[in-house]
């Protein structure tokens, strides 16, 4: 694999020969005039509001339709990172041109059921083979003994598997746990209901009931990227891994993932967020039974047009990686991707070097068994700290700067600390890398 | 609309015709010996059992997959018809060849926004632009002051109806009700996660508790086919209008809908049960704002490639609506769907009456707007019952006969009826009609 070394290695020097021309040009920007600073206290004005992530949080603006270029009146334009969509990769789908394109007629996939064979009736079986496949080909999860439950998105399964795991006859709701910070959506989902069967319990790190509890570990984790394990690690516990980011270009591959209940989607491997579809890996066959039961239920079903789509897109995912230089393909997915990661990691990095009041998560480097090298991990969101001592809310400062973020608090976590989608359209991306690294206290 | 007439007639002339030579033969065969009559006590073996509708419901048998010809083997097969799965319209949408066709090239829909500018942000606006087009072809809804909300199918948008209806500090959870005999996945929606919320609450027309409640109306109902208003009828009831079957091959469209929160799904009206795409009308824009939380906190969304779709075949639809008789289509969808459902009561009407044990529902005409004639209800689902005095299950009893229904204690109601879906592919209906009228007590 001498010649993955040597890609990557010419790709580092670029990138950092990259990094350091932006450095210069960005100091030079900022000794000339700093024309943010004077905005900084500057009412982000005719925002239009959404309600997802929360329909009451303020944080949750729309990203702007208008995309003027850098430099013009970028300075005016709201910068919406508060969400990870992950429109960065819609670059690479647009090189792979026809290869990933899906033709379906009117009279296609019609009735309700996918596979009356499997115990997931709604699961298509192209798209079981290609989750297969791909597991193998990228080295990140055990798929043998594993049934697979198709969600819509890992929402869908991580509710279901919720529902799985409760138990049925308690005479209260099982605690639901994970370690702060953690994904901002886990309470909410959660409680949304009411529910029963299950309730939010707080940080994994302080939960001491000596009770059954459902402890959910997001590896690497949403919103700090490090690598995870259970922190309660005492008997009674049930474990959901979410591994929605375990791919080669956020994070080493260190070894297939072999838990009891694993989630993924192709929301942030793949970068197909508008298809919502997820899926989970389950030994015991008795919840996946229940994890169906609940979809069922839900949504009866999920949607089949979109599970031949992501069949279609793994294929080509692990059709990249085996025939990466060759006439078809001249890098894989994840050798694209990475090298991109990799350039906006250092582009972020010289950023906050350069404002000089930020800080960011330093991660060691490990052996990655699919890139088989050692390299760091470059998160799908940078957890960045305000380390100004009067800045108490980093959201709050950052809105200022018309850059919307997600606060620590949705993450059960210090308000010093905003999560930063690193996924966008590079014109976003870009602007908000020149907003950044001009920010003074 | 004179020609409609016509056509209504002679397609009705050759269906009476066609129903007097099964009857006939039918008949014949039955004299000839009654093969399966002997049968009717056998087991029925190997069945692939599926956990959709319940996973403990031994009713919930795979379709066969293997087809034999109708007179070979035919008596061996299972006939499920337990879903409603909506097979049936396969035929028509082949005959629009690539007109329903959608290409989708794998850069496209991979955001999780549709748009940003629609309180509903991830309704594709030009599914929302069919759906009020196709509303007011078919004259079944009233779109104006209305806020559309898309959902995985219209069980996730019951699901989501349920939330944003449901009050939010009460002491207790509210009272959801429908008239018996009720869609038999109600009860199970809505306690699946034992919510705080909403709680079943059994047959609105017992329903006398003095607190608010939330009433379903399904009308034309699921399983009966009649037309339904809300039956609890007093102050502090909320109502949840289930027009699923309110197409014009059910049911005579009497008036557009004019409620304050109705659902629809393209399963029943175009057949695409597949896709998993249903849609709310919802007057008030706060209900609207919290159904939508819910699907964010749910599904974060819908599958876009099933909107696109979606919005591709209703548009089909009311083209075929408005350009029926003309080089593009011979026939409007509703005009070929109507004649079929015509056909498929007739010959059921025809075998029940051959068997001599069991009824249907009687339903009167009506004048139906769309087609602008006197016409009469032909249900999605027959709702069959069966007289004979000593059979008190007749999902058992027709079981014995492999035929799989769902048998009326689902539905709240005497386990005599069985809902029997009137949707399948015209081989497995033809069976079910030859099998059912060779039974005898």
């Amino acid at each position: 694999m001498a010649w993955i070394v040597e890609v990557v290695s010419v790709r580092h020097f670029f990138v950092l020969s990259l990094a350091l021309n932006v450095s210069l040009i960005l100091r030079a920007i900022s000794q000339n005039g700093a024309p943010m600073a004077a905005q900084k206290e500057a009412k982000v004005a005719q925002m239009t509001f959404l309600s997802f992530p929360s329909l009451s949080s303020p944080s949750a603006a729309a990203p702007a339709t208008a995309t003027p270029p850098l430099g013009e009146n970028g300075g005016e334009r709201v910068i919406n990172l508060d969400h990870g969509d992950p429109t960065m990769y819609e670059q690479y789908w647009k090189q792979t041109g026809d290869k990933t394109t899906i033709v379906i007629p009117g009279w296609q996939s019609m009735s309700y059921f996918s596979d009356v064979k499997n115990l997931c009736w709604f699961l298509e079986p192209e798209f079981a083979r290609q989750i297969v496949r791909l597991h193998k080909v990228v080295g990140n999860a055990v798929t043998e003994g594993r049934h697979i439950v198709v969600g819509t998105g890992s929402s869908q399964l991580f509710l279901a598997a919720l529902y799985a795991l409760s138990p049925r006859d308690a005479s209260n709701p099982i605690s639901v746990v994970s370690a702060a910070p953690y994904y901002s959506s886990y309470p909410s989902m959660t409680d949304c209901l009411k529910s029963g069967l299950h309730k939010w319990a707080g940080d994994a790190k302080i939960f001491d009931k000596r009770e059954p509890y459902i402890e959910l570990v997001t590896s690497p984790n949403n919103p700090d990227g490090f690598v995870r394990h259970s922190m309660v690690n005492r008997s009674g516990g049930i474990l959901v891994h979410d591994l929605a980011y375990y791919w080669p270009q956020y994070t080493p591959i260190s070894s297939p993932a072999d838990n009891d209940l694993t989630l993924f989607t192709v929301s942030k491997s793949t970068g197909h967020a508008g298809m919502r579809i997820g899926w989970a890996l389950v030994k015991d066959v008795e919840v996946a039974k229940r994890m169906i039961k609940f979809i069922e239920l839900n949504t009866i079903g999920v949607s089949k047009d979109s599970q031949l789509r992501a069949a279609k897109v793994l294929e080509v995912v692990s059709d990249s990686c085996e025939q990466a230089g060759g006439s078809e393909y001249a890098e894989s997915f994840f050798h694209f991707s990475h090298a991109l990661m990799t350039e906006r990691w250092t582009l972020l990095r010289e950023a906050v070097k350069c404002s000089g009041i930020f800080s960011l998560p330093k991660f060691s480097p490990a052996h990655c068994n699919f890139f088989d090298n050692n390299l760091g991990s470059q998160p799908a969101f940078a957890w960045l700290k305000c380390e100004v001592d009067d800045v108490d809310d980093c959201e709050h400062f950052l809105r200022g700067h018309k850059i919307l973020t997600r606060g620590g608090k949705h993450f059960g976590f210090s308000p010093k600390y905003v999560r930063i989608s690193m996924l966008d359209r590079e014109e976003t991306f870009n602007l908000f890398i020149e907003r950044l690294s001009q920010i003074r206290s």
